[in-house]
């Protein structure tokens, strides 16, 4: 599965219209922002490196272009959503006491928590004050104000969906409902808001920024399914963590909370009783794989994944779109839901 | 020194903005802002008692009402920079490790670390769909627009601030101009903001608006000294807070730094030697409050408040205003220098 070759198409775009959202600010406090981006290190040394895929920006700027925009006017948006997207990771960190990210030290354990709850907040500050500039795009102030709103509660939903999160690690009665419902708020409305925000910056007609949302909702939970299974199963070399990962950090992703619905008996006692203890060892996550794994864990998260990817291609079949644009929404929905990476 | 009687007046009004803004949100989580507004207690059963001041609220009303505005539509911004100043206090109380605040655990020390982040955060995006509610008061989009601005630059201030005042803790070389610097971020900032706000509201005369802003600047650096002086010797049936709490807290305040600037010879080492143990006894605390006595340092607070006392006022001389409008602002500068609680 290769990269949708959009992914290419805007990446310096975006890159210049993040740096530019964070320049100017002197305080030392916002080394820790270029340093998570990664374009400094630890010493606050320039670095070259692969940053993200910066996903959510793509969407926003494929979105806007299909629609009939200028991906260029939509760059404030795309920049901001990518700041809002980071803002939680760098909270996230924090709350689930990770070290690494991206085989980088996380910006808390290197300044500290209380330094590292002002740079997550920061960066959701610059991250509204950069979708502010959309106005110097000559998009109507209205409309400026329409995706601020859109932001915010999207950012709301966000943070609700982790509010779920950490609340569901102390719970072992989380079914496959639950988890949709937490991934909705804490990943897929994100990417809903980046199609939205796109189409609305390409098109005024409302059915279409709608059908947009609709495509994004469902691939935001398939895409975030597919990433608890490379969570799982995942190359260690693609994706950067370790096989097992989420299950010794006892994250209710979606192999586990199927498992724990779907297992039975003895097989049900012995989920239970790891997932009850202080810490899981080696030997606990090898039984849970096993578990999760008699249960034909996998096999259905394909199918709910590719459930999702059918319903978002339904969302923006009666919209009018040109072959360029639904292939490269299509390539983008396989990617999506398929990728190893 | 009594409370100016416009916080009397607002004060319902207000309430009511803020009660509207958090109406509708559903999820548990938001159990937590309303538990920190006091509105709800740890069972989450309402309680009648008694919120903040809301100055910054009154403040923002105020100077709309006086220069020409009417007060009650200026109430989305003045939602708005109340729940800024109530998430400022979520994560400074995460950053502080402060167990109790207004005589009631704080929202970390009945949900712990991660939660209050949220709790936090979620706080700071709704201030920011309140303030959009401007829209609705039939202010044009370009001037919510600016606002929205405003409040995000006045954030970042705020932020950078708390870094300061976070990264001066394990620092003994902090002198009077540091800690002007990180009071003007951390508390003068959204007190200029909320003054600047309420005028953009009030009338489009730009120099009226930097009036007011002078004013909120040096009125905020007298209210943090004030606030310094009573976290040392204020009263703590008025002021809630233990007599020498921010001794044994190890705040670089107004006292402390002017102490360690001034103090010479042995009085410094002592000084010194008592800042760089690990913790601060109560002795140890008796003996910092002689220092800072012998030299002077209530005196010294007293006149550099009353220097930006007068400051402030000279700030909004040359501005037109009705002899209720003046009488009133002098009455706040006045509480705000004064204050003992």
């Amino acid at each position: 599965m290769m990269m949708p070759s959009v992914f290419e198409k805007y990446r310096a775009d975006i890159d210049g219209e993040l740096r530019a959202a964070l320049s100017g600010y002197v305080s030392p406090m916002y080394d820790m922002l270029r340093y998570h981006l990664g374009w400094i290190d630890e010493r606050c040394q320039p670095m070259i490196g692969s940053s993200g895929k910066a996903l959510r920006p793509t969407l926003c700027l494929l979105a806007c272009e299909v629609t009939g925009g200028n991906h260029r006017r939509a760059l404030p948006a795309a920049a901001s959503l990518e700041l809002i997207h980071n803002f939680s990771l760098i909270h996230d960190d924090i709350q689930d006491d990770d070290r690494e990210r991206r085989h980088r030290p996380t910006v808390w354990s290197l300044w500290g928590k209380p330094q590292a709850i002002n740079a997550g907040t920061a960066m959701r500050v610059i991250a509204s004050l950069t979708a502010l500039r959309l106005e110097e795009q000559g998009f109507h102030p209205q409309k400026v104000l329409r995706i601020q709103n859109l932001l915010d509660r999207t950012c709301l939903r966000l943070i609700e969906g982790q509010y779920l999160d950490i609340s569901y690690e102390s719970r072992l009665d989380v079914g496959v409902n639950d988890y949709l419902t937490m991934v909705e708020g804490k990943t897929a409305s994100l990417i809903a808001c980046s199609l939205e925000t796109g189409a609305m910056l390409g098109t005024d007609d409302e059915l279409v920024h709608k059908a947009f949302r609709n495509f994004g909702l469902n691939l935001g939970l398939a895409f975030q399914i597919q990433d608890d299974v490379l969570g799982i199963w995942g190359d260690e070399a693609k994706t950067g963590k370790p096989v097992g990962n989420d299950i010794l950090r006892r994250k209710k992703s979606f192999p586990i909370v199927f498992a724990l619905e779907k297992a039975e008996g003895v097989a049900r006692a012995k989920l239970v009783s790891i997932y009850r203890g202080l810490s899981i060892s080696e030997e606990g996550a090898a039984a849970v794989l096993r578990i999760i794994d008699e249960v034909n864990t996998r096999a259905e998260a394909r199918r709910v994944a590719e459930q999702c990817r059918t319903k978002a291609l339904m969302a923006i079949q009666e919209t009018a779109l040109s072959p360029y644009g639904r292939q490269n929404l299509e390539e983008m929905a396989n990617f999506l839901t398929q990728r190893e990476f």
